[in-house]
């Protein structure tokens, strides 16, 4: 879009209203429109939008292309922003305002009128200036701002999970971010870590305490805890919340990221932890397309290293939180401050016993290793879980050192982990069957899995199977001149009607401006309205794959649009 | 799905874990499975989830159907919970674990290891009922929990009024709900009440103070200002943000509503004005197709009002921020109540002269009571915005006291009003152009609207046009027996991979029970796997709206779903 600058010589910006003038950073292009013929008080700066200072000295070499633009604002090259300069801007906003409309007033009588308002105005601007400096256009730190780039991208991927999810018989819930404080406190709840340290909590107006989201699972609890009693078990469902956790901003963990959470709820049957894990895997292969060899699901079941304690260990670890939560974070550590850890949890020869149990690279060589765990439930449960997973074709591999980190899995827990490109964890999820039973309601079997929006999307990203999203205009409605802005509109809004996607001009354009404007924005029809139009009840169609132009009626003229010429 | 209990006869319900009695409120079934026969220990109660105690003597008396369904667990009637049967519950889970599986295992050797983790999760149950109560299933007062039948007409609406926004070539754009306090505290861009009364603001754990964003503009100004340079003018740009505000929550009024916002900047000509109001009005009557008799579109311009105080009044109004308030606020209240207020702010003779402004019905009326008034730019501007508006179709009124809370309103306002039905505002909008300004970038032209969800559900309810989702399976497949389990998956696998939605059974049932289920869940296909099905390599398919059945082969099958039997 083509703007241009209109200034009244009575108000350039060197504050001087009554002066002669002009401002120096304005180009100076006397317009001679009728506007400009009729209102003597008026001098025509036409400059460009947002161009570099050469290129604006380019553009002024070449022929003016705003004759017609009349209308319009301009926007000097930032770079060369200074008071005086946004001043004159909101100054002649007011002044176009009155002045730049088809039918010419004389400006004198307004502009005593707008005085008034533009002392005004500058005293604000003045005691703004005084009480604060211009804000920030940083984002809060650790958050992110979503362009139409980016919200393109992110929406895209989207929408394939969420129709893969949808497939497979999920149905979607939600809530509010906003979750009483109690919520992440309860004891059985709890990740101690994230309810101590990295939530954000605060007390409203009211004196409710309040945190925003951390994780959606205690949410799903709640709400399926609430109609335990009239909800048809088993449910799959799923949901995409935002979460929040005050943590230091770095690659792959900012404050907010929005989750995919698919759970069964009411199926205790190591079925459901098939599905679920299927699922996941799926997400990654079918709604995206990576490769098998791309990640494996490392899979174990918490009963594995309670029964190690059980049966190997000299004496119950003193404190077996503390212990699984050093063992969660194993892969974040080098192997000798992993040791001494864990020394200082168990006994020095417990120590080793768990340090041999945790490096076992399978479930064969972990029963080699130790065979009591061989009649371990847990044991059973997973292997009959790895002849469902090997069936159903996911890259599955068992893990003894996962435990994830929330306190509230009962059962088998799993966890993604990138092999080629990342190497990292992507994302998991597990078994938790008791969290309903916070609310005072029967313990619902639960079982279901937490996938992040940044950390999917790297995984995509190092793949090269990130989706883009490709929204382009199918129209654009140019109108020839000022008397056909509305006009333009209404032809646009007939195409929408007949679902095309559709945009008209907002100020007037030649039609060679039209067609650069349509193939910029990647629309295949042009439509234009000019007097010629207007006069004859048509409008002129031109479909640019083809560059072939036609004229047609203006009622109906959307119709054309479904049939393309070859 | 039916369930059924699995209680070892050594762990019933009364805490002596190795006496006879069995749970009271278990119905006695003894089963008499392969399982139940090898663990001469285990005794088996079949009851019936979340039925009513009337139904559950009913099915007692029923052929008992969960032979099969041998690896689930029972829910009891939530009316009959209590402390001791949700222990059983969670004791049975984990004998569940350790022994429902077609490799039976000698329960005593199990027993014996669970017994520590039985009597610890005893203790910690113990330990959280001292600490705690149950936790509330409440949501924060205020905001709104969605169950699968809310989301899906959240969702139902949200894609009408998307789909039909980008027909517009609007532009998706996002943000993070966290915004530093600073935004919204900035002198432009307060609204008092909302800045001082009504946000969430709090302090995170690094010292700095957050709002959750009470509105979207501020943070659409932000993003606009940080790419100042880089954007391509005009933008046409939406957003679907969740916003806060802490008030009284009321019919209509939440703590959280979800926003449509529709913004073109860059453009300071009437024609963004006149696009972005047709935008409105056309959501509801083209996207969602009220009539156009449903709602008005009350329109007016702040410089008609500040042009009245110039002309009219015999001083400067001493608050003009205050007197603008108040205005904004007389459709709340009565109108004695109303003037009393206007005396205050103005001397009597001027609060007369408003009164009989504000009450003028059309731009006509108020032109013949206050002639000086014709000459004025925001009255062209109307007239302009008028003419383009009745072409366009909007069912558009002048009202004189419309001014709209924010005070970074610069020029048209206004405000989409339901008249048959609800009779209540419902969204408004206008122009904004120096908000910008704010983070030192050159003043953006801007005009824009919200729309909240809730009023406009609301709007559509009254209007018996609220859109319903209508997911439903198209497959559902059924295990015959405990071994298909997996294999029942990897059916439902190939189906989604052939674009169909699809579920399997997570416990085996009969034919009969899979064809029930299927209809429940509005499937037209079920898929039957048993013994005979895996050993011949394919699987029944029935189509269930021609009651027709056929055999078909295990590798391809899904390719018949896409031509259904006629």
């Amino acid at each position: 879009m083509v703007l241009c600058l209109l200034l009244p010589r009575a108000l350039s910006a060197n504050e001087n209203e009554h002066g002669p003038q002009q401002h120096p950073r304005a180009c100076k292009r006397k317009h001679s429109g009728p506007e400009g013929a009729r209102n003597r008080s008026f001098s025509v700066f036409s400059c460009c939008e947002n161009r570099s200072p050469r290129e604006h000295q380019r553009r002024k070499r070449e022929r003016c292309p705003w004759r017609r633009a009349f209308r319009s604002i301009c926007f000097p090259h930032p770079s060369e922003r200074d008071e005086d300069y946004a001043r004159a801007l909101q100054i002649k906003h007011r002044v176009y305002h009155t002045t730049c409309h088809s039918r010419a007033i004389p400006i004198s009588s307004v502009l005593s009128r707008e005085c008034v308002t533009l002392k005004t105005m500058r005293e604000n601007e003045s005691s703004n200036a005084r009480s604060s400096q211009p804000l920030s256009v940083a984002p809060y730190r650790g958050v992110r701002d979503f362009y139409p780039e980016d919200m393109g991208v992110f929406r895209a991927v989207e929408a394939r999970v969420r129709s893969w999810i949808e497939r497979w018989g999920f149905e979607e819930y939600g809530a509010s971010l906003l979750e009483p404080a109690e919520l992440y406190e309860a004891k059985a709840a709890e990740n101690e870590e994230i309810a101590r340290e990295q939530t954000y909590t605060f007390t409203d107006r009211g004196g409710r305490r309040v945190t925003l989201r951390p994780e959606m699972t205690p949410t799903l609890a709640r709400l399926a805890a609430a109609r335990a009693k009239s909800l048809r078990f088993p449910l799959r469902w799923y949901s995409f919340p935002n979460v929040f956790r005050y943590e230091r901003p770095q690659e792959g963990r900012l404050r907010e990221h929005w989750q995919w959470n698919c759970d069964i709820l009411g199926e205790p049957g190591v079925s459901a932890d098939i599905e679920i894990i299927t699922l996941a895997s799926s997400i990654l292969t079918d709604a995206f397309g990576a490769p098998r060899e791309s990640f494996e699901v490392r899979v174990s079941h918490r009963g594995i290293l309670t029964a190690l304690e059980g049966e190997y260990l000299s004496e119950p670890p003193p404190n077996p939180t503390r212990l699984w939560a050093w063992i969660d974070r194993k892969e974040k550590m080098d192997a000798a401050q992993f040791t001494r850890g864990l020394r200082d949890l168990l006994p020095f020869d417990d120590a080793k016993v768990m340090e041999t149990f945790l490096e076992a690279g399978s479930l064969d060589e972990t029963l080699s290793l130790f065979p009591r765990l061989a009649s371990v439930s847990a044991v059973e449960l997973l292997q009959e879980a790895q002849e469902g997973l090997t069936l159903l074709g996911v890259p599955w591999r068992f893990d003894a050192s996962l435990v994830r980190g929330f306190n509230y899995y009962t059962g088998i827990v799993f966890e993604v982990f990138a092999v080629s490109g990342l190497r990292r964890s992507i994302f998991g999820g597990g078994r938790y069957d008791g969290l309903t039973a916070l609310f005072g309601a029967p313990p619902i079997p639960a079982v279901g899995f937490g996938l992040g929006d940044v950390t999917l999307t790297a995984f995509l990203k190092a793949l090269g199977l990130l989706p883009q999203s490709a929204l382009s205009l199918d129209v654009l409605v140019v109108p020839l001149g000022v008397r056909q802005l509305a006009l333009a509109q209404k032809h646009a809004l007939s195409a929408r009607k007949a679902g095309a996607r559709a945009v008209a001009l907002l100020a007037p354009a030649s039609p060679k401006e039209g067609v650069g404007e349509a193939l910029r924005a990647g629309a295949r029809w042009v439509v234009f309205v000019g007097d010629h139009e207007e006069a004859q009840r048509i409008v002129t169609l031109k479909h640019l794959p083809t560059r072939t132009q036609r004229e047609a009626p203006e009622e109906g003229w959307e119709h054309l649009l479904a049939g393309e010429p070859a």
